[in-house]
């Protein structure tokens, strides 16, 4: 009896969970003889609606969940301190969940949220993330209507508001960039070639080194892992091959300490003989060896506009952010890793 | 009305909040003439228990609270991944609340968890936090058992479950390091001389000096600020004397960026002229310029084992896990900041 929600009453009865949950609220969009069918099965199985989930969805839980693939990391720390920023101003409460990169975390941390807890959530999707139907099947089974914004990490074809940053540009201006300091043979090492961010950065590498009519290669398209060990391995193939990159742009932060420690290992000099550049906002940046040249993204700008169109979404009434598409641009940053 | 909770009923009775929850729910623990007058005043003023909170007191939550002053703080972000994994597990929530440092901010979030929105809470305290006022409030008043678990930044006074790292004897190790590599002036750069683990430190500090015959003065502990722009004047004031220091230990991880670039700006190389160890979990210590020297706190270690402690005193009838006090070690790992 215990299982018995407003789900299955609409599973049982051929009708959408909204048609049920209007029927037992004796709304008047739907028909009497639809109430009563409703009515009269909710009835027979003791249906009773769960009262904390009414509690939460008539009081607002007053509560945001955001679903990031990992916290020790600098774009998601800072993005989730502008977030909480907002939500500390606003009196919001604020669930992490951590995906570890993980497709089926996600899938289940969405289906934890149906519930109620959450008035809106905030995601940055797993480099595993390729279907969406979790997705889909949140916005569409929740009993409630919980707002969705993608920061960062979006899924282009879902109609969900999205607050990014300009990926294709930057990474056009970054190799640019390296072709300018004489790189002839560039490499993008990427964490998952399925991420729409992702995507759009290699659009971004290769429109800029058709310009300069250099020859692109998947070749240079470099799959790294969210594995530490297995990084430092495919590393450190692609360093002591023949026909070595003489340029790197690293897609990911935590793909920078394996480069320089590999570097290090087999002597090749940054930047004379390999020229660096990574999507980046460490603040140590400055202070390695050598200080390396960055594609700063703007993670508490980032954090703080997302928080702000998700709450337009929860408070303002008959208002949907789904449409929301904000671009905020990242700067690329010249230090020593790429001079010449 | 509405404010007519079981605080003001206790309050008026001049009775204890626990009473009074106890003589509503007709415990055999309260007589019946105290039962009377509580009945009496909460009908009078029609109190009607939060239905929402009392079905989070039935129910749980399910949810604990990670209250820290930062996230952006590779110490921090490690032990929330050690708590989030192990909620996960357990089916918790996490919810994220930080403070900035800020005394306010703590006192503030704390008086908003006493209504039973969470199950247990873990803390780490601001370098403002002196008064142990707004703690006590937290347990005495609320209306729920809710066990509150210090990790890393603890308050040694209070009788609550502490997992803290060894701070004494790891920065005397540092200390004689230093020693060991020729120093002869050591200051120890601090964002709190009154948190406890800075105390503990600072003792540390001092116990090895005393060790070697090397006289101690106060100017040795440098008070920095939790402002970057401070801290470079700070530092930079400090570098700039002419008795200036030739060993620095850092007490946290933010304080290494100011060091190194204001070592860069004035021409004072690491390590010929100052040898620098500090505090920090930073996975990028290896790659700076130098690499870095730290002392390692067991940080994911830190936050597995705080959660755990604290869901036992959750989920534990009977049990209270404020005697738990576990001492975890962290690690003196020698790197380029330091050689001789």
């Amino acid at each position: 009896m215990g299982d018995v929600n407003i789900r299955s009453l609409a599973k049982q009865l051929n009708l959408s969970i909204s048609t049920v949950s209007k029927a037992l609220k004796d709304s008047y969009e739907i028909s009497i003889e639809t109430k009563k069918r409703v009515v009269s099965l909710a009835k027979a199985l003791h249906y009773n609606p769960n009262p904390f989930a009414r509690s939460l969805r008539l009081k607002k839980s007053k509560t945001i969940a955001v679903v990031v693939p990992d916290v020790a990391d600098s774009f998601f720390s800072a993005a989730i301190k502008g977030i909480e920023e907002i939500a500390q101003a606003k009196g919001y409460h604020v669930l992490l969940y951590l995906t570890h990169e993980k497709y089926l975390k996600e899938k289940k941390i969405l289906e934890e949220l149906k519930n109620g807890r959450v008035d809106g959530i905030m995601m940055s999707v797993t480099s595993e993330t390729i279907q969406t139907k979790h997705i889909e099947e949140f916005i569409n089974n929740s009993e409630y209507n919980i707002p969705v914004v993608f920061f960062d990490r979006a899924i282009d074809d879902m109609n969900l508001a999205k607050i990014t940053t300009n990926d294709f540009e930057s990474c056009q201006v970054a190799t640019q960039h390296l072709i300018d300091q004489g790189c002839k043979k560039i490499s993008y090492l990427s964490i998952s070639n399925e991420l729409s961010i992702n995507k759009k950065r290699i659009e971004g590498f290769k429109s800029a080194l058709t310009t300069n009519h250099i020859n692109f290669s998947n070749k240079q398209i470099v799959e790294c892992t969210n594995n530490a060990e297995k990084n430092e391995t495919i590393i450190t193939h692609l360093l002591l091959t023949e026909n070595r990159p003489d340029g790197i742009i690293a897609g990911v932060e935590k793909l920078i300490e394996p480069v320089y420690i590999v570097c290090k290992n087999q002597k090749i000099n940054i930047p004379t003989a390999l020229k660096i550049i990574s999507f980046s906002n460490l603040p140590y940046a400055p202070i390695l060896n050598p200080s390396l040249t960055t594609i700063t993204q703007p993670a508490y700008q980032i954090g703080q506009t997302a928080a702000k169109v998700l709450f337009k979404g929860i408070e303002k009434k008959g208002y949907s952010c789904n449409n929301e598409n904000i671009m905020l641009p990242s700067e690329l940053i010249i230090r020593e890793s790429t001079s010449n």
